[in-house]
């Protein structure tokens, strides 16, 4: 995995300047890099720590020659230059080719060219597996479900029967795909029935128990996507739930039953979209942000961290807080009630002030 | 799996219209519906995609006519048919009858009649598994719990030991039930316990370590219980931690050690229960609650999204918010934030204008 | 693992009373405990259910007469005396010694002396094990991870490739540690580096698609930290994730890539970290905090249940809500919120008066 100085300001379509025959293997941070390695120094605070000879990452702008620099490449745009030196430095997974003797592999299932299988991995009934896709140590796969080409599951992950997914889509260790949803009801009216009805009064309180509704939709998940570590995605109840291309969830995520998510989102970290909700594209959800269920979120939505969506939020809208209103509003919101119990003050004040004015009067 | 239109509203304890021998195989949505499938219709928007000659569930009030149907089943309340119906199609897990030649069971486990175990479960000493309950691959059972009759594992989850799981429990994959409790207590008062007496003040800051205090006690799960996919149970310090009869726990719900929760409760996606609080009966908790340790929340408590309970809640109430109080006080409290920008300008110009009147007075 | 009263008493620091040669088993609590069995009664009002002829742990000040105990261990600090009780009366996994037959090691790693492996162990190349850990049935650990001595890796954790973990450490079932992190990155400027740039205002909303930035850094984790059940840990991109020595980690926490923890830390259920922040030592966050991306969060910081940290905490800070801020401020906010509408009632009725007052001036 050498590759020159030349060849890696090619692969990045980036400028290099200096000694471009010189030989890198890997990627560190200024401090830590060794004479194979190139420095990440796109910003002048990490370049001091650059040491003569070096190669580095600089961005338009910095002068190679003040740090003593070898060799450089440019970065006009640091993070998109990240992706590239990562994707080339990346020395994948450690799963070994070819299918391991411990597989338990059902013989209706198709494998495809190329496709990786590791240790303790079960295959059910009719499931594919697309070309070169690399299915780590201990994945259950379902029955009838289907892979793509170039998807890597990871260790311990759970895809349950009737799943589909695309190309290239990467799955993180110990995220379940298609589990049931929550999804129950009382044989009379229950109480979050009641107070949906009544906007919070109760006046029958029924001790009653819950009806499961069994799930029988599928989980259909685009080409490009990437689940995050103990995410979840519930299957549908008739329809199914489904994820858009090139969307992006991250660790924890709770997606619902019969959810639908656009495409190109980013659902950030142990956010919750709670049932039948549906997401637009280009959606952003930061951190811990929570959907209520059966709401539409439009297209080009930022939410950010920890905000709580209990109602409609329109195309291309920035919101925040919980609830989750405009950004900007929460913000001058949040700091008028910083200054509430000061105002609370001055109102007691001129409530006296102004008694006494009437006493007078 | 075929059924007649007869038979199906015989089990649904509903209404039949029109042709009732036609023979139905599963369900699906009106604009998806094939020949023998039975469309879900029960509101007049999902209606309009009914295509004439089929089947469909209609609400009460609905006509067949108008649609064209052949044949019509109503639902005097939709989501309680949706709940016969779902049952009466859902072909089960895929898990294969009979023990896979692949399960390690301990010799002092007692499996009981008719229970499947699928590829790769680890079953330890002194397990007992209920007749016809149902492990599902890459499962681990430890040593001396129980497993209900008619109890479905799925896939990867873990029962760690002297796990008490009832009949016909649910547990969705990556579960963890049993793992242990986080309780930690430093040698001298720490940071957490100075705040709580001094109400958060803090004068003596030590630098010290955590000691571990091990958890020795059980979990115990009632009858009929459901647990989300990569749930956690954490068992007691001494006694158990408890999941009463009929209880739900939605993905990611996190129950703390020694809690109880009472029989017959909702507790929706990433829910947290800290460390011995109660948790009354039918207590309804929606996604991202947190309930703070120690704490007693009553029975028929409905809590809204993302509630943050500290403090004992009488039986009955519903609350919403952060910090957790009535309802319809927060959402009387959100309104009046949300004036308070503009509530404040007309303090300061209220202030002037008395300065004013003061001046000349 | 059968004592007597007088060793215990030894063993746990505290002073001993009575028949100091009573045997105990196990403890329980008073209500429960049996003849073998040493009840846990440190408050009186556990005390009540106390049997004459019992053996008890006490509170200093308690009167073991008044309760008609046979023997009794006096503790100065109850959770202190139940940290050493619950460790001696542990007795540890149920993990068999020796290596199970079904593990699957890889010829180039080291497996320390002592150590257990469990069933369905799946080990890669260049791994090390240290001297007595005990590895639980499922778990996966990647190439060139090492693990240290005495450490307790529970079932179906997943310990990715490059993870360095330290002595004493215990990870909880369902833990991922070293999944990629969620970093990725836009062609041109994304929505949300637009609102950053704006603080908050949208004018040029572009469709485009997330380029991926792998994570080529390691995961360090020190020794004798606790990671909970279903947590996760995200690698770094170049550099490493770190968890300092003594740190706790509760059950479904998430670390997102950079990340650094320090040392003696308290991170309870459920709480996330985002990308690249940095935390003190001896940090408590309570329940399902959030701590946004690239702040730091000083030594010493504790942070109420749910409070959500946008911005830098200075050391010591005691802070609580959404934002969160200090502590004491909160609750005074808090306060003045609940009484927001009454007070937009007062103000209103004195904009009244005053309008009265101006038109007679």
């Amino acid at each position: 995995m050498q590759v020159t100085i030349k060849d890696l300001a090619e692969a990045l379509d980036a400028r290099a300047w200096g000694d471009l025959s010189m030989q890198i293997d890997s990627a560190a941070e200024p401090a830590q890099a060794g004479p194979r390695q190139i420095a990440l120094a796109m910003s002048p605070k990490y370049a001091e720590a650059l040491r003569p000879g070096a190669a580095a990452i600089l961005s338009e702008g910095m002068a190679p020659e003040d740090y003593g620099l070898a060799a450089a490449i440019f970065a006009p745009r640091p993070r998109l230059v990240m992706a590239g030196l990562t994707r080339r430095f990346d020395p994948g997974p450690d799963i070994a080719p070819g299918i391991h003797p411990s597989a338990v592999i059902d013989s209706s299932a198709q494998i495809g060219d190329g496709a990786a299988i590791g240790a303790f991995v079960v295959i059910g009934p009719d499931v594919r597996i697309g070309a070169n896709a690399r299915i780590a140590s201990h994945v259950s796969i379902g029955q009838g479900s289907r892979i793509g080409a170039d998807a890597m599951i990871l260790n311990g992950a759970r895809i349950q029967h009737d799943v589909q997914i695309g190309d290239r889509v990467i799955i993180q260790p110990g995220a379940v795909i298609g589990s049931d949803g929550f999804s129950f009801v009382t044989e009379q009216e229950s109480g979050v029935e009641e107070i949906r009805r009544t906007l919070g009064k109760r006046e029958h309180i029924v001790a009653q128990s819950w009806e499961r509704i069994h799930s029988l939709g599928r989980v259909e998940i685009g080409d490009d996507v990437e689940i995050g570590a103990n995410a979840g995605i519930d299957r549908g109840t008739i329809r199914a739930t489904r994820i858009g291309n090139g969307t992006k969830l991250d660790n924890m995520v709770h997606i619902g039953h019969n959810v639908v998510v656009g495409d190109d989102c980013l659902i950030c970290g142990q956010v919750g979209i709670a049932g039948s909700s549906v997401i637009g594209n280009r959606v952003v959800l930061a951190g811990q942000c929570g959907v209520s269920d059966n709401i539409t979120v439009g297209d080009d939505v930022i939410a950010g961290g920890a905000s709580k969506l209990f109602s409609r939020v329109a195309a291309g809208r920035v919101v925040l807080g919980n609830p989750a209103i405009d950004m900007a509003t929460r913000m001058e919101m949040d700091r008028a009630t910083r200054r509430l119990p000061r105002m609370a003050a001055t109102l007691s004040k001129l409530q006296k002030t102004v008694t006494e004015l009437l006493d007078k009067a």
